[in-house]
C-alpha cells in the first residue's frame, strides 16, 4: 500500500549506496504532461551507468532516473491531447532521464513518451516492454532489415535486449546465434529460441562461428560490449556486413579493428534507441510493431525477480551482480 | 626506346630499395587475359603497403606489384571478347597486385580489368583515373550517396583520391572542406574546388568545423588516415553520419570512439574500392561515372610528377616523403 509520495534521488555519483528514497510532494504536470501514479518501474543499464557518471548524460543534482515505469494516469497537463485520466499505460524512454526519472511512487513525463500497452500483460510486464523491444526492433528491423535466413549474432543475450532480439530474429525467420559467458544460462537461452549459444569460458567464438557458418560469417552483430570482443566480431562478421555497437559494458579501451574492417568493408556503428525514439515516424513504428508483437504472445518479456522500493539499493546491487535472466522490477503495490 | 622486356621485381619485404629491375621474356596470356605494352604506370599507396608488407594481401617471393598501367594490347588470350590487339586502354585495380602486377615494360592482366579511356587523355593521364575515382565514387556517390547542400570533409585532400572526392563533390554542388596538415597546399586545394581548407598545423579541426557547420557537423567524412584523428572526426559529424575510412596512414593504433559513436549513432565503416570493382553491376556503373567525367572534363587527373623505370626506388621514395599533390607516373617511352 502507498501512503506518502516517494521518490529515489541520488545527490552524487557513486556505487548503488547513493541512490535514497524521499518523501516529497507530488507537483502539478505543466504543458504536455502526464502524472502517473506508478504500480511498477523496471530497472535498466543505463540507470546505472546514469548513476556511475558514465552515460549519455551527466545527472544534475539532486537528481532522480529511470526510464521505464507503469501505472495510471492523475492528471494531465493541458497541451495533452491523447491519454486521460484513469488510463493504464507505460512509459517509453523517450525523454532525458536527468529530467523525468521514474522510480518512486508518482513520475510526470511527457505525453509523446506514453503508451497504452496489450490487455493480455500485466502491470508488471508493461514495465519492461519499450526500451527493451524498441532497442532491439530499431536495430534489427530499421537498421539490420534482416531477412529471412540470415544470420544474427547477439552478446549479452541473456540480457533484456538480447532476449528481445532473439524474438524478433525468430520472428522474421533469422538464424540466431547467442552469446554469453558462461555456461550456466545456455539452456535457458535455447529454450528461449536461440538456434545456436556459444559459452565465451569454453568455446572459441571465431572457430565456432565458422563451424556454424561454413566460414561465410555472420550478416549482423548486435552487441552491447565492446572493448576486446570488437576484434573477435569483425572477424567473424561476413563481407559486407554490419556490426551495431548499443553499449558499453567492456571495461577497457575499444580498439577500431581498421585492417579487418578495410579488406571486409565492415560497417561498425553506435547505436541507441533514442535514433527510434526521438523521431516521431519511427517511434510510432516501433510502438505499433513492439505492441502487435506483445498483443500476438510472439513477444513475452522475461521478469528475472522483483524487489520493493525500499530496496532500490539491493534491486541496483543485483543489477550489477550480472546474474539475472531477463528484467529487474520494483513493485509499489 | 624499349628495348628488352623489363619487370620490377622484390624478393622481401623492405624499403624502397628492395625493388629491382630484371629482364625476362614475356609470356603469353591465356584464358581471359590480356598482355599489354605499357607506355606507362602510376604509384599507388597500396604499392608501397604491399612492399612494406602492410597491405590487404600479402606478397609471395618473388613478388610483382602496382595496378595501374596504360598501353597497348599486344596479345589477348583465347577466351577475351571485348578488347582486341591494337586497343589503346589503361587497367582497372580489380585483381590482385600479387598475381598481376603491372610495373614494367609489359603487364598481363584479366579482361575484365581493362577500360578504355576517353580520347582527350594522354596515355600518362590515363595510368592515373580508374583507383583514384573509383575509390572516390564509391565512397561518395554509392555508399555516400551526396546530394546538394551536403558537406563532405576530406583528409588528406592533397592525395590524388583526395582531388579526385573534391571533383566528384563539386559536381554534386555539395560543400567541401578539405583538411590537409600544413599550409604549403592549402592554396593548391582551393584552387582545385574546396570550399574550406584546414591546416591541421595550426588550426584547431573540431573549432574550425564547428565554425563552418554552425554546428550542425558534417554528413560525410571520408578519411584514410585513421588512427587518433578518428575522435575528432567522430566528434565533427553530424547525428547520424558517416565516416568512411579507406586506409591506415597513422601509424598508431585507432581507438572506436565509443561513446561518441553511440551518442550520435555514427556509422564508421571500412571501405576499399575492391567493394566495387569485385562486384561486376557497380563495376560497370563506376567505369561509366568516371568514362563520362574525364570525357566532360569535369574530372581532371593531376600528375605531379614523372619519373623512368630506373628511378623506381627513387619514385618510391618520393611517394614516402608525402610531397606529391596527385599521382606520381613512371614513363617507359
Amino acid at each position: 500500500m502507498k501512503n506518502k509520495n516517494k521518490v529515489v534521488r541520488f545527490d552524487r555519483i557513486g556505487p548503488a549506496e547513493v541512490l535514497e528514497i524521499h518523501e516529497e510532494p507530488e507537483r502539478l504536470p505543466i504543458a504536455d504532461e502526464v502524472l502517473l501514479d506508478v504500480d511498477a518501474f523496471a530497472l535498466n543499464r543505463a540507470d546505472v551507468m546514469f548513476r556511475t557518471g558514465n552515460y549519455l548524460e551527466y545527472p544534475q543534482f539532486p537528481s532522480r532516473l529511470g526510464y521505464e515505469a507503469s501505472g495510471t494516469v492523475k492528471t494531465v497537463g493541458p497541451n495533452v491531447q491523447t491519454i486521460k485520466v484513469g488510463d493504464k499505460v507505460s512509459t517509453v524512454p523517450a525523454f532525458s532521464m536527468g529530467e523525468y526519472g521514474v522510480y518512486g511512487n508518482s513520475a510526470i513525463v511527457p505525453e509523446h513518451a506514453i503508451a497504452k500497452y496489450p490487455d493480455n500483460l500485466s502491470s508488471l510486464e508493461s514495465t519492461s516492454i519499450w526500451m527493451t523491444y524498441i532497442t532491439a526492433y530499431g536495430a534489427l528491423i530499421e537498421i539490420g532489415n534482416i531477412q529471412e535466413g540470415d544470420v544474427v549474432l547477439l552478446t549479452a543475450a541473456t540480457s533484456a535486449v538480447g532476449l528481445a532480439a532473439i524474438e524478433i530474429a525468430k520472428s522474421r525467420n533469422a538464424k540466431c546465434i547467442a552469446v554469453t559467458r558462461t555456461t550456466a544460462k545456455a539452456e535457458f537461452l535455447s529454450n528461449h529460441g536461440a538456434d545456436f549459444v556459444i559459452a565465451l569460458e569454453n568455446e572459441n567464438l571465431v572457430e565456432r562461428i565458422g563451424e556454424i557458418t561454413d566460414a561465410r560469417g555472420v550478416d549482423l552483430v548486435f552487441d552491447p560490449i565492446a572493448g576486446e570482443l570488437l576484434e573477435q566480431l569483425a572477424q567473424v562478421t561476413k563481407p559486407g556486413g554490419t556490426i551495431i555497437e548499443y553499449g558499453a559494458l567492456a571495461s577497457e579501451p575499444t580498439k577500431y579493428p581498421l585492417f579487418t574492417a578495410l579488406g571486409k568493408g565492415l560497417k561498425i556503428q553506435g547505436y541507441t534507441l533514442f535514433e527510434i525514439t526521438k523521431d516521431k515516424d519511427s517511434l510510432e513504428r516501433a510502438k505499433s510493431y513492439v505492441y502487435q508483437g506483445l498483443k500476438k504472445n510472439i513477444f513475452s518479456p522475461i521478469i528475472d525477480r522483483t524487489f520493493k522500493l525500499e530496496e532500490i539499493v539491493e534491486a541496483h546491487k543485483y543489477m550489477e551482480s550480472n546474474e539475472q535472466k531477463g528484467k529487474i522490477v520494483i513493485t509499489n503495490t
